[in-house]
């Protein structure tokens, strides 16, 4: 599995993109991830809501906003990650996932506008989730669930102040007066 | 694995929630749900977008606006579904999913805004995907893929118009004068 995944997304429009730019910050922190990298003006107001989240529910994957894509893949791709670019034309994830689960270090690049042709020629790997539109957010989610075989959906994040008490009815939670190691 | 799945929005804004909510109803579309409902006023733009998804990559789970969620629950638990509502709070998935890969139809609610607490209680199921907060687009994508275990990925749309051709490089598709069958 690997020691290390790297999230890029690849375009973030001001305003209009918050949500959906947001849902995948989070879903890389959730799943595992230890960085997000977004492509397009800084937002402040994405970088608080990550903020929040790792200052309240434990450190995961912080945010940094970058101005294009290039030297990112490179300084990545020279460091050993193996890239893989998540597009629905690609090769279908179920015929190549246990081949990228033994992979040290991903380096994952989700679209969110139009991808340049160069995206898909420089990455490692093309792969699709479904061969259907649907999701960058659900792409990326199943993507990391499935390299990882299931280990992220129980993952504990350091320095937390407040954690689910899984229940089968209602909300239960667990606050701590410092931080959890 | 389940013969059928129903997805239940719990919660729409027009305007606002547009992209979340189509989103959500392409990743339920694309994982092969046979229909979603979405709670809250009509949006025709949604129509519109996943019935020209329909029409061109074939026929997926159409959407429907509905005004609560009681009526459509009961009606579905009185057709013999599992009723499953996923939540960050509820039963951590990795421990029920064989359990719910077993049931035969499954209606599944995904939130939006606060849910009710009367969800909790007349859900069949509370199930967290992850117990950290992040998209309920990614919940629905991870929890359809393993209670169907994978089946999903590969799914063929009848009618399609255009299909994808799965290529290490670039983008290839199969456009078809006539529906396929």
């Amino acid at each position: 599995m690997a020691s290390d995944i790297i999230v890029f997304r690849y375009g973030h429009r001001h305003v209009r993109d918050y949500r959906v730019t947001s849902h995948c910050c989070l879903v890389s922190r959730a799943f595992g991830a230890s960085k997000t990298y977004v492509m397009g003006e800084t937002d402040e107001k994405i970088l608080r809501t990550v903020d929040e989240m790792n200052a309240h529910w434990g450190k995961g994957a912080g945010v940094e906003f970058v101005d294009g894509w290039r030297k990112k893949l490179s300084e990545y791709q020279k460091k050993g990650y193996t890239s893989v670019h998540l597009t629905m034309y690609g090769t279908p994830l179920q015929e190549v996932e246990k081949e990228l689960a033994k992979k040290d270090k991903l380096f994952v690049i989700i679209g969110s506008q139009k991808v340049e042709k160069e995206v898909y020629d420089k990455s490692d790997y093309n792969i699709s989730v479904t061969l259907q539109p649907h999701s960058e957010i659900a792409a990326l989610a199943v993507f990391l669930d499935r390299v990882q075989a299931g280990a992220e959906l129980g993952k504990k994040f350091a320095g937390a102040k407040i954690e689910v008490e899984p229940t089968q009815r209602g909300k239960q939670v667990k606050e701590y007066a410092e931080r959890k190691k």
